[in-house]
């Protein structure tokens, strides 16, 4: 089940429409303005539950305590703001904050690449540090892996595919290599640093002389810093023809998050990766 | 004239010779090596000028030379490593160092938009403070006003459109917007901070309500670290189909410095972006 807080949006019911054969949704927020919304949207939104809280603050924390309780295995937001949904999110009392950090992920399905590809973390964490990053990777890896990838091969980015001390990332990036080698960090193929290319042209990793099990066949790009994720999910998005989708991660179940932006298909690919991303995570 | 340094290569001499309609190009280095290498690489270079200097380091200064009296209007990197060309072109006996910053341009042909497409810096400046910054706006600018682009549309690329004290690049962007409008900053018009979509896109930019003349419609981005520029560039090159070629601005003229694993056809852009950027740089 898929809770959707403040439902009462007509793009969010146009995609709830188009997923509902895939899971069920309990839409939260002001009746009227549901109904109203799905006509408007031509959205069918028949059998599903609807729960009349016309208060976006307490429509949030009934979608959390849904997903807290175990009965939902993704929260969704609708018409409410970013900030009000996420602190519901994050408060101590819902029960749906864990340990870990947030972070998000998105999916690209693109003309050029062989499989799916999973970009990170486009959207929440500025400035990981090298804790931080670790989380982003564990929170990404354990997704995918609930996808039914099982192993997914994960290229920490960097400009270049040698630690340099005066390049920190690529510093971090090789810290990262050494805790997965150790084993503090599973679920997953992994090396860095490497440059985008090598991560996804095993031609170019072998003009590089690059030996990697990664080189070329990467699922997970982690990206170093904000700028360089949202720069990569952009142009994957905008100008690499990519179909994609998001969700953020960290929390006891995805938090689907569309923005108006967003087409239809992004919205409803958005809404399967939560879905399946939300299956089994503790 | 281009003047390579260390011509004795059969990737440069097949660029060279594709190039030869474009440019007259003098050959420095090892006189047998570069008929050997030519012969190799099916290279044409009948008429052009050898200049037998076959120890590197004199090759490149020879090279060097050249440019800063006034014969040359780039200089092109041959069988050498990297960091001896740049210790001659930085050489201030030479007198091809100014007082700029160096740093990288490349430029992108893509099939989903609708002009060529410049980013700065992919290669060369780490984490540019908002001096150097400036100066890397400024070097793009003035060599793609020597393409005959008089006002180019830059966007000073972040992960968001507002400046937002956490992140500091946002806020850098929005330096740069001023320092343009108050005349700091010439020949282009420029906006930031915008996200990449805003950039490239229309659309997206409508939907966000950003009213800026360069969304949509943007010839250079500028991305405000290594690890984004980078990722940039190789997302456009290897997952956007980009066609695409690079050279190093900042110096008295351009240096034009292509790797093996670079395509002919991107080695001719290079050679052909770096002839065009050097016509009338001081």
């Amino acid at each position: 089940m898929v809770a959707v807080a403040c439902a009462e949006d007509v793009h969010v019911l146009e995609a709830v429409s188009d997923a509902r054969e895939m899971a069920n949704f309990v839409l939260i927020g002001d009746e009227a303005g549901i109904r109203k919304a799905a006509q408007e949207a031509g959205a069918n939104i028949s059998g599903m539950e609807i729960v009349h809280e016309p208060e976006p603050t307490l429509a949030c924390a009934h979608a959390v305590s849904l997903v807290s309780q175990g009965k939902a295995e993704a929260l969704m937001k609708g018409l409410v703001d970013t900030s009000i949904i996420m602190k519901a999110v994050l408060s101590k009392e819902a029960g749906m904050r864990t340990d870990r950090k947030l972070s998000h992920l998105a999916v690209f399905e693109l003309p050029t690449y062989h499989k799916l590809l999973f970009v990170t973390d486009a959207a929440i964490n500025i400035a990981p540090d090298l804790a931080e990053k670790k989380e982003i990777v564990q929170n990404a890896v354990e997704a995918v892996n609930n996808l039914g990838i099982t192993s997914p091969k994960v290229a920490i980015l960097a400009a270049k595919e040698k630690a340099d001390p005066k390049m920190p990332v690529t510093m971090d990036a090789a810290e990262l290599a050494t805790m997965h080698a150790n084993g503090g960090i599973s679920g997953c193929i992994l090396d860095g640093p490497l440059a985008l290319d090598n991560a996804v042209s095993r031609e170019s990793a072998e003009i590089k002389g690059i030996k990697s099990p990664v080189a070329g066949d990467a699922d997970i790009l982690m990206c170093p810093n904000i700028e360089s994720g949202n720069i990569l999910y952009k142009s994957l998005a905008f100008l690499a023809g990519g179909k994609n989708g998001g969700v953020v991660l960290g929390a006891k179940k995805p938090v689907i998050l569309t923005s108006r932006a967003d087409s239809a298909e992004s919205k409803l690919i958005s809404i399967i990766l939560g879905i399946l991303a939300g299956r089994s995570i503790a």
